[in-house]
């Protein structure tokens, strides 16, 4: 269990933070949601609810319906109802606006792989009040050489060009090797000889629209985006039922991870829930190793803290990163930050009251997390230059 | 940690819950108990205590010696000897009236596929004063075929007539292929030929008294429940010495969950710890998913708190079920109610004190997982019915 | 999480703990430690810290801190520099004595394996105050076996020779195979035709100073060592890089406990997190397994009751034993120890108040984690013949 017993001392005082780097997120959905389309964004689920079930009754659906309807002039927890129909009356772009200016957010690192009616980085931080930066996914930009190709070559010069012409605009790449394949593949870069093999049957097979998914192919996306020497995001853990968990385990990767150590190269670890203990023991052993606390904290809701003890169990706290993988929803904005926020004010007050940790220390912890550890990662700049 | 410092806030009031469904339970042991007798049933080990130690030294001991002395007239905690020759004293009828009639369960949902020297369904919710419902042991009704049949046309058919007859009678089956052979198996149903040859190689062993072990009579098994549409038990996580840990995380049934989704088949993913988190994550993703916590808290005693909270990380609140998975001894039934009634009532508690949770919505989800969900599920009538 | 709020109830009264056997442990460095030499001992990262990041910055950096300036005549949680400047100041020495003096150790279970710069056990005990017992491991008598040995025979005889001479002095023996190979090893001894093949390899490459890593070579020295029915320690979990933690899973060792089982060899599952549940298991299920609780405990700092905790979980209290697995820094017996004591303390005063724990037994629990279990197990002598 991760909860004193008791009344609540962690309260939301009137200064929520105000500077965190999302360091991984996506944008939000663009059309009007009717109740359906808001739920299928508050599960990973690819299918609605059980019979006689709702996505309501989960941790993240009791996160939302705690912090969102006050920021939209409701009371805490009122019915699911209630809070659609004032969300619908005041619209998405209200909605959306007021409820990203409440997370403290700063700046918005997008993951723009998944943009299907979803606003834009600039879109996204204008109505945040914030800064906007992007991560480029590995897998869409090759898809989107292969619609170009006409033949192998050209596949293999126009992805190398495409991921070298990212790297100068984008603050990172990221890869979904997890789903596409699994994260137990061959760590080492893929020989000339099987690259063309499967650089060949990819653009046989294309017009068939298949998604990406030959391991010899994401492994050179992997060592492309590692030759830019930019962070490279690997989802890792939990997720939508495309995956496979066990086939997720962060340390599956420990061969790549070795391999890649060399070209300097850094590597955040994605979510990694139910793994995040692996993810954090990666963080801990490899110097080019980052640990990542979104979509994990947001799911996890009232056991946040719980959560976030175990990843900073073994994760060095110069390498623990928060970001809410937020998608669709802005309440997922809203549900991420203040979990984040009031878990590690909770385990922090609660060390430094214990004498565990030194008093001095636990803010300059707390904002390394927060925001420090991702603006040195990234390059982004200080909080201030953006107000 | 799961547990709050200071005093206990979660005390035994005169109100014990009226309303459980045990969704997943075996019999109790009809003959007089010895002391290693008892203690045999207060493992999962298949053989005494090493020297110098003692199975009442664990967390499901304490648990027994906390509830079931009081219940017997004597004080908590008292010395196991003084335990043993109390219930000595009563009788093995007598305790187990005593001690089931103060669980709160109102239906038994009793897996019968190990009988030896238990008790019947109906002899169980007779001494427990409720209802009795039945799950099949899928290997258990296939060995029996297997004894009467002399082909395997005959294997086939008899057990295609055993599982669908049974299904109008029985309310879920259930699968131990975890302990066969491991949830790593494939996950399609098995063709014609796999099929007949291995049923030609255990009707050619039968003589022999083994097991059915074969991974391809497993998943015909399974594939001819998932036939019926009724709710289907899985066996996953910790067990006895005959399992292999790492080959019973439900995470290996992925494939096999998704290749079942469209006959309508609920999957039940019983016990799971230590992999209790990646069952909670396939109910979260997968509508025919739900997730036990019987066994668990059992055996995790004073952290049950804290491992039913890793459940409810992930898991939509609508398919997490209560069971005892008590086997043997009727003071299993007792720790298993008490242990999950306590630690469902901590957490609802500290979150709606922390204003995490909706006062309003917590006793509403609290019913749901002790018995709502499993009558939904099972189509169990309602608790009053059973007065 | 795993921290009540408020005031810390656990606090360093004037009664630390009197005996304890650390029951894995290595020696600590002789020469004087300049900054980089200290912090290369507070992780298991085999490289400098990442730019920007501190290994101080981390639940066992706040650990050391918060315990050893004090005994060495400065505040608490003072700034590293500070505790740096005097640790110099004292020596090696006289900060040795201070530290290991305030352990509450009073056996020291030494693992001789890692000699190079180390004290000897007898040093050890001396600089402490108490007494010293000897784990031989297994790979590095069998390294200097193959030093000598000019013919498989002279290796196989030397080797079995070494491990019989050992066991007449030694308190048990210790296996790497988790970073040799990994814990996915054949559980059978090898026969007489692939063990001579992989001696003859081995003795082929020794010249080139190699590592035993042979899974054959691996497999023969954990059966050679049973056949000695002391107990045998084996590595399993979180470690330095040299490992996947994936493979390290001490659930992977199930067949071989299983196929070890009649030697009555005891095994004893070091470390083991994050798998220390499945260690916990292990050790529910099968008499001759036992679980340790070193290095995870040190590392995980603030978090180490919570960890704690899972592995009471399931492992019966008469198989789980104290270290600290401390190697180098007299602080990490320091931080090992005061991390054991109070998180046990915490734990069964939590449980003693809530009910769930009897209080009588509550100190019987405590001393057989601390020494009671280690002392039965390695056939030490009582605490007080110490003195």
């Amino acid at each position: 269990m991760g909860n004193p017993a008791g009344t609540e001392p962690y309260g939301d005082g009137p200064a929520e933070p105000a500077d965190l780097v999302d360091h991984h997120c996506h944008g939000v959905a663009r059309g009007p949601l009717d109740e359906a389309g808001f739920l299928s964004y508050l599960t990973e689920s690819d299918a609605p609810a059980a019979d006689g079930t709702t996505f309501f009754d989960s941790q993240l659906g009791f996160a939302v319906r705690r912090w969102c309807p006050p920021l939209l002039g409701l009371p805490a927890h009122c019915a699911p109802a209630a809070y659609l129909a004032r969300r619908a009356e005041l619209g998405e772009e209200e909605t959306g606006r007021r409820l990203l200016r409440a997370t403290g957010i700063t700046d918005y690192v997008v993951d723009t792989g998944l943009a299907d009616g979803l606003t834009t980085p600039e879109e996204l931080a204008a109505a945040g009040g914030g800064r906007a930066h992007e991560i480029v996914r590995l897998e869409t930009l090759a898809e989107r050489a292969a619609e170009k190709a006409g033949s192998s070559g050209e596949f293999l010069g126009g992805l190398q060009e495409a991921v070298h012409g990212a790297a100068r605009a984008a603050v990172g790449f990221k890869s979904v090797a997890a789903y596409r394949h699994g994260l137990d593949f061959d760590p080492a870069p893929p020989g000339p000889g099987e690259l063309g093999a499967a650089v060949d049957r990819l653009l046989a097979a294309r017009d068939a629209g298949r998604r990406l998914h030959d391991p010899v192919l994401l492994r050179h996306l992997l060592w492309t985006a590692a030759g830019t020497a930019l962070p490279l995001q690997i989802h890792t853990g939990f997720g939508d039922p495309d995956l496979r968990l066990h086939r997720s385990d962060p340390a599956l990767l420990t061969d790549f991870i070795k391999a890649v150590r060399p070209t300097g190269c850094p590597l955040v670890l994605l979510h990694a829930y139910p793994y995040h203990r692996n993810a954090a023991y990666l963080a801990h052993v490899f110097p080019h190793v980052y640990a990542d606390v979104g979509l994990t904290l947001s799911y996890t809701g009232a056991s946040a803290a719980a959560v976030l003890a175990e990843v900073l169990e073994l994760a060095p706290f110069g390498k623990v990163m928060f970001s809410t993988d937020a998608y669709g929803l802005p309440e997922l904005y809203v549900a991420g930050s203040r979990l984040f926020t009031r878990a590690l004010r909770q385990l922090t007050r609660t060390w430094v009251g214990e004498g565990a940790w030194p008093a001095a220390d636990a803010p300059r912890i707390a904002a390394l997390i927060g925001s420090g550890n991702a603006r040195r990662l990234y390059g982004l700049p200080a909080a201030e230059a953006s107000a």
